[in-house]
């Protein structure tokens, strides 16, 4: 009655080798020459083995147990377990996958990284998230940092000696970070003593690891207001002795941790209140460019967040096709079929079944998805070609709000429905549905909530440059249809697609002349706007799953391998039941903002 | 930072005396000849009081704390303050308000027990189940107890001196109750030794009541195998000594708790593992009619779970409103509202306001609808003429499934999206919406799941009878857009209501037509059929309630009560943005069950 967790290896190396066919890629670029197919698949068993056999075994435990706080000592004890299987981590190198090798990294494809992420998810996300918030800090300091900075601290946290986080969030204000008012002073050795209070620090406090570096949104003394006028800084938790790898840790910094929320979920995770009171810290880039810098470390983390979305996606999925296969209770409504049992096992039951597939359908497109906006990372910063770095950092700034909030959307409701499999038993905490749908939640939340993507999507990604990145998208899928569309076979994946693009065209453009006349129509129309384009990318890579493993099935009749019939029976799945609910967010994107702004304030 | 709530008593009152005219109905029925319309709002002032002074104070803390069991002597502790407010409510004599005067109730309309329901479940759901529960087991042993069982247990039942549980769940079944185990055999002096083992018991065991009835599930010796051979028995905690209201306590009954579960939410309330161990038990009704008897309870069950979706709903809005309106965070996308500010309150924002609108609309048509049914159950049963409690019958039979499933689906889509509004704090535990989350999760669970809700609707409610319960109501809206649709200024209304009335007329038949052919085609389209006429029952509500709105405006126009002005907005609202919902539901439900039913159980 404990979580269950196998990597999805099979379907990981579809997506990589038959879907993406990754190593034409990779191969391109030099900094991949030494990285073969069969590393690459090396490493994701590797890590899903780590993720299956030290993560998922302290994953309900740690969050029965959660993080504790010392009040006299401003210390985080973490649950039972995590520090161990943190040290296994960095033993074992893990930290370093995708890091820089002129700082210790190891200097795979980032793709492996996110592959790497979304098992480590799906196995314990609260744990996950003291080495993710710490490659996002890496990332930062990797763009934006001095080499003395880089020299300094990438080696220790690309080793996982050291953890970082991130901190910008204050008591009065999150999403609108213009309002902040922690402090920067400058002092004479070029360090500035920084002050404040912030809020809702992941990983903020801890006992994992030698030293935490904290990434400290501030204000210098005279800093313009609003978004123009905040700077970033390193501040160390214990001050660094020493340069380079050697480099030790010194005197305690002025950072400590206040208190710890208690939470719905991620209980093993640290959401610290941190205190800076006149603490030591460096800048990181130019003064009142913070944002910018902060920026890096953001978009990595909302790629996270969505494999956080996926790996839930996928684990509840596990789990509830497990017990839908082992629990009987009543008979198919068309006759028996355990006829050796008292009952049928529930998975006969057709809405059982399309809880089941909604999950599958939906961690598998996201899979192909996510695992193909990596692979654009990679091109965008390793790629020897400008205009395919170009071309690649455009379909990750369109993608990534897509990435972080359909998928994480989609991980609370099929969290939510993987857990109504279970019926009552979904609701007790021992069979662990219902942590997965607890931590589910934060995710739609954290690094931007849902609807701030949604904005980001249709306003800076789309409307503003007039959709030229949304049509490169476009060119993609309009060259699918026509290749596929002229063979009557593919007719039933590829007609759906032209249709979802044609609709995304004519409301992307209606929604354009709106917003022209009112800005709030943009806001109206955000949320379901960012699920039909969702759908649309979802369509475009099921489609794309399906043409493949239909010319496997009708090339190999009988002989074929069941994995492909499968995936030609989740494409099918997806395209009569989950694409269909674009008809209903096509209508309300539409409907347009006059009913939201009718009622007065003082009405609600 | 604690839960607020204010008792909705304006839109209550709206329901009762605007909407549904309700003592035009009541005046018909000798039972309630004494119920005036200012006997009605005070009860409803009075018990709005009582949840919000004494529910509610006790609410975060009950779910902080939970319930424990000592395992030697078998007992569970509830939280803090809940027995002392069950004492002020048993004083009160708020327990037999709605009950049989004949054993010491008070006699008014279920629609007023309905309406404190969900006044309760806004403020305290674990704690309102022990209460709700005693009236499910009271209203069972009013139908199909002896008259003597009456005599004993009812003035107990009602009084609130006792309470009482419902025993079905075994470890092995819950919804398919046919393979239940728990065995009953006839003594010498009627009475019956029940062995076996339930689950899931809620109120099963607690410190709040002299005594607990139970009603349980059992088979008798001989009975047949499956849902025919089941028995209802009564089995008290302790064994009643005397008769009557002047009984008393006597020997402990051999039915002790085991263990009680650690869950998601309902903290407060105690969900029993309940051991029989050859315990003294009395026939109710029948042998082997069990499960007749049982689904009185359940149906009234039904009834109050759809009121726990619609509580959650309205508190859920009403914390997210306060909180809308305080939070400051960036500005409006047309222009700075609060100038005065360094930024907007939140709910100048389109998409904060969509979710507050939603959470707002779906609890006064939930309100509007579930008073409405509840109203249909008073005359059920103590309408004089025989047609009139034939037809309401009817429609409580047809309606219940959809009162349980859409009004708790929404609940929880609702609960979920009120707590995005607050962003991260949503999430942290001292703010009480994370809770109000994890309480509602229940609710699409218990009393028979949302998807056999769908079953029973389309199955058993509308195609079992070729859909004449459903052309009831159908003549309803038919009567309605016949009366309105001439007049130009309700055709925003009429129009949508109109044409979603026809479209679940043809879909109906469709999947009449379809069912015919193949059974799994009914649990195939199940879900998404209930969600279609669900929001076509909410539709006509809508409207009904933006006519009475829109004339009052017309007639008041500047001097108008600004109730009538938002009841408008807000029906312009659901109609422009909720009701969109269906075009995506219809297209799922007639997508068929063929890529549901076509992966075999091994490749899942």
């Amino acid at each position: 009655m404990t979580q269950k967790y196998t990597p999805p290896l099979r379907d990981q190396q579809f997506v990589l080798h038959e879907l993406l066919k990754v190593m034409d890629t990779y191969q391109q670029m030099p900094a991949f020459k030494d990285v073969d197919a069969d590393t690459m698949n090396q490493v994701l068993e590797e890590s899903g083995k780590f993720c299956a056999e030290v993560l998922l075994p302290i994953n309900q435990s740690g969050d029965a147990e959660g993080c504790t706080f010392d009040r006299d000592a401003r210390t985080v004890k973490t649950p039972k377990g995590f520090k161990e299987a943190f040290d296994q981590f960095r033993e074992a190198g893990w930290q370093g996958l995708a890091l820089d090798p002129k700082y210790g990294g190891q200097g795979l494809p980032a793709l492996l990284q996110i592959a790497f992420y979304e098992m480590q998810y799906s196995t314990n996300q609260a744990w996950s998230m003291y080495p993710g918030l710490t490659i996002g800090a890496y990332e930062c300091l990797h763009v934006h940092g001095t080499e003395a900075q880089k020299s300094l601290y990438l080696p220790k946290l690309g080793s996982g000696e050291w953890t970082g986080t991130m901190c910008l969030t204050e008591p009065h204000c999150g999403t609108d970070l213009g309002m902040l008012r922690t402090k920067a002073e400058p002092q004479a050795d070029g360090s500035y003593k920084i002050t404040g209070a912030k809020i809702f620090i992941s990983s903020g406090e801890h006992d994992m690891a030698d030293n935490i570096v904290h990434l400290v949104l501030a204000r210098l003394p005279d800093a313009p207001a609003g978004t123009k006028g905040i700077s970033l800084f390193i501040v160390p938790k214990f001050l660094p002795v020493g340069e380079g790898e050697s480099a030790t840790v010194g005197a305690r910094n002025g950072i400590y941790c206040g208190g710890i929320e208690h939470k719905m979920g991620i209980h093993g995770n640290s959401t610290c209140q941190m205190v800076l009171e006149g603490a030591t810290g460096w800048l990181v880039g130019e003064p009142n460019k913070g944002l910018n810098a902060m920026f890096v470390m953001m978009n990595g983390a909302r790629l996270g967040v969505g494999m956080q979305g996926l790996g839930l996606t996928e684990v509840a999925y596990q789990n509830a096709v497990a017990y839908a296969k082992d629990r009987i209770q009543s008979r198919s409504l068309t006759g028996p079929k355990a006829t050796d049992k008292p009952a049928d096992p529930i998975i006969v039951h057709p809405d059982v079944r399309k809880m089941l597939l909604t999950a599958r359908a939906y961690a598998e497109a996201g899979r192909a998805f996510g695992y193909w906006v990596a692979m654009q990372q990679d091109i965008q910063f390793q790629h020897p070609d400008e205009d395919a770095r170009k071309e690649a950092g455009d379909m990750m700034a369109l993608m990534t709000p897509i990435v972080k909030a359909f998928m994480t959307d989609n991980g609370w409701t099929c969290a939510s429905d993987c857990l109504q499999v279970f019926g009552g038993h979904g609701y007790i905490k021992e069979w662990g549905m219902e942590q997965i749908v607890r931590d589910a939640r934060i995710n739609m939340i954290y690094e931007g909530t849902n609807t701030i993507q949604s904005l980001d999507l249709i306003g800076r990604k789309v409307l503003m440059d007039n959709g030229a990145k949304l049509k490169k998208f476009g060119k993609m899928v309009t060259e699918f249809v026509e290749t596929y569309g002229t063979k009557e076979q593919y007719a039933e994946f590829v007609n759906p697609l032209a249709d979802i693009g044609d609709k995304v065209t004519k409301l992307t453009m209606e929604l354009g002349m709106k917003a022209m006349g009112n800005a709030d129509e943009v806001g109206a129309a955000a949320v379901s706007y960012l699920r039909v384009v969702g759908h649309l990318v979802y369509a475009y890579f099921w489609a794309r799953m399906a043409v493949i493993a239909l010319d496997k099935v009708n090339a190999e009749g009988d002989k074929v391998d069941p994995f492909y019939t499968a995936k030609l029976a989740v494409a099918r799945f997806y395209f009569a039941k989950l694409l269909p609910e674009t008809a209903g967010e096509i209508r309300k994107a539409r409907a347009g903002s006059a009913t939201l702004m009718a009622l007065p304030e003082e009405l609600f």
